[in-house]
């Protein structure tokens, strides 16, 4: 039994710092990396890069938004045609940082907004698979499990990862309980390693009410950018191994 | 004997259009694209590449200061180590619209202020041609002759390419004539369609003074932005190929 | 009987020129000039509003979203917190720079897609006027007839004004022809006048499909981006001085 | 006897958070804040006006170059009507959100590059103090004493305020110890409100090589994004209020 640990990376812009980087990398195993759209610069791709290969954790675009100030969270009305032209430059532009360091990119990851409105837009989600393809067939595209993100990549041909959020409240659907519902976010670290342990070793969340809803993911997404983040992240990684889950890159 | 014409394309951004691509494209055989940071955007860059693959025409990077408003001509205190990281994420997001449309790069070519800047600081032309050779050491560099452009390009093992400009005034020394000068950008077709043949032909520049600079140039520059400039380019084709010269790309 | 011309001005940005401002201010009476968000820059806002005194034209703010690339005219999540603290700054910015030319502003109309979400959502109308009051009452707010925007700014105590479009196809309902449907946009310039001059004198509007909706407006609303504008808006502004209606400002 | 205490403020950005404004603010009595060009968002300088207006401190604006990767601390090609528009927009952002609260602007402090490149070039100099006097020749225009930038202030009939930095040392001539030198930032708190004393009380300050270099400061310039900033202030306010100096906004 195995699996991924992924994570938000990168996400400093010029003089402005955010995460803590450099504490989360030494225990999760795949970074989505910021490319200079919704967060990131140049200089914070390559040293975020230099940063994932020293540490062995395999490198991920991680595309957004180009809306500095949203952080890439709003939702920005977008034809597909764009949003496939916006992801293979933002996608290229890490790749080439990435080649610049000997490394090269596994996955990737859409972000904030522009995720969440491929979860519900087949339309959009395709834009991301096509995008994916158009650079580069090989690499994974993460997505939520269900949703049409891995339905689109799929579609395409590429190879999907399906990912978890152990820190996150689902509902019975196998949805995310919305953050702006009270519960949505699990503080309690003991019970985001039992939630990440269920979810990988049974293929189980318990959703909101109680009730256990079947779950299959490929990778588990952390945060980096909370309070503790580190500290929590080498709590899950811990508690996946404890339970003789192995933990490694998709 | 054959010269190569390049152009810079693809400056229109968003809603706004600046030059005559369509009209420029087939009297060229490279173009410069805008990669975005002084002008171009996603879409625009994926236009300008398929618009030059349509005509035949070499696809080459044009990457500047991340300055919209001064349109990357505005010089910008930047160290070394940023201006590398800085053209590899750019040369990259094109390179990746480019595979898109199953083309791929051919030269790079630094843009205003920073091309400017590199000519006289030897340190700023080494971090372009290291960004260059850390993406694609085959990729060719273009710069202003006898230059730190072209030093710095040829001391990481690039193969590089000259370039002069016909409808621009030259000093005895080879230098360009300033542009605040009176006379610095030459307007009559033919002297310039004349000066164009002489360069390429005769490997001679007419100074300001009239005396006879020699002057080795391996490509063109025509711009694209200025009135007229289609029909201007179509002439300095003609008029080379009429005088025997072979236009084709580097 | 008297009307006012309003035209959307200074949308150029840095290197880019946009729109004729030159030609078209002579027969407008209402200039809304764009204040660095989704067009125009400190430079353009300044030759702008000098352009717009020396017509003796009155100069109006057109905040829009902070979206250059998509020109304000792509839909982003806002909360109206937000949106209220983008308008005040960009009305503070214009009217800084009109003070600095000895002129100041008149009315406040909102840009591309704040104005159209706004015109079906109550909050984001509220917030529009309650940025207006906050930063002058004495403005007049611009807006589509019998839409939330009109409904807010009257809701704050502002002098509002209809603006109806000599050039839009209208539904029996009072909306517009969305612009997606044939039709949408009338380019005949004799029944562009001709439906001014019945909207102004008579207070109707032919409908799609022949009905005559009646429409109250205070402002005509010409566009200056597209070809043949600067004729298309003398010739409205003639046809109803020809019809004894007198064009001033609001 | 009395002294002004001015720090940057509001320079966060977007998802991003930079220094401690709320513990800062207690201590000082005049708050630089930034304007959305080099920091600062629409909602951080509501926030930021609505803190001062709460803590009773001056408010002022802190204009830059529009360049938020370089945070404005990157040299750019400007000429001095740029300057003078990008200021007049940028302060009338900031008066325009204080007036959103009930507060109004009581003087401007140019930020980073800008100042330092118009402490050396009068003509840049003269153009901040003209955007100053072209939106309120009432403000008070901030600058390093016997440089360009009061010289231009005064030029203009502006009130002018000179500024020391306890914290950073001094050369034979008055200037500032280049940042790039060792020792030209002081670190231990006890010396820095020492040094504050000696400047206000009297009229010097210890130059690096130990000599007593006469300086007349109307305001010292703490900064708020260092690590112990708030402590820092705090010691330095009560340093100089043990030292029968009251602490007072210009």
């Amino acid at each position: 039994m195995h699996i991924d640990i992924n994570c938000d990376m990168g996400e400093s812009f010029g003089p402005w710092t955010m995460g803590d980087d450099e504490r989360v990398m030494p225990s999760i195993t795949s970074a989505n990396v910021a490319c200079g759209a919704h967060a990131g610069d140049p200089g914070v791709m390559r040293r975020t890069v230099r940063a994932a290969k020293r540490h062995g954790v395999a490198i991920g675009a991680h595309p957004g938004f180009a809306d500095l100030q949203g952080f890439g969270r709003r939702e920005i009305q977008a034809d597909p045609a764009e949003v496939e032209d916006l992801l293979i430059a933002q996608i290229g532009a890490l790749a080439a940082i990435a080649r610049a360091e000997g490394a090269s990119l596994r996955h990737v990851k859409a972000h904030g907004a522009l995720y969440n409105m491929a979860v519900r837009d087949r339309r959009l989600a395709g834009a991301i698979a096509g995008a994916i393809k158009a650079f580069d067939p090989s690499l994974i595209m993460l997505g939520l499990p269900n949703s049409s993100l891995i339905e689109a990549g799929a579609a395409e041909g590429l190879r999907v990862a399906a990912e978890g959020f152990a820190d996150r409240s689902y509902e019975r659907d196998g949805s995310l309980t919305p953050r702006s519902r009270a519960g949505a976010v699990i503080h309690d670290p003991a019970l985001v390693v039992d939630r990440a342990v269920r979810m990988i070793r049974d293929g189980i969340v318990l959703a909101a009410d109680g009730a256990e809803v079947p779950l299959k993911v490929d990778t588990i997404c952390v945060h980096g950018d909370t309070p503790g983040a580190a500290d929590l992240t080498r709590r899950i990684r811990a508690g996946l191994q404890a339970a003789g889950i192995h933990v490694r890159a998709l």
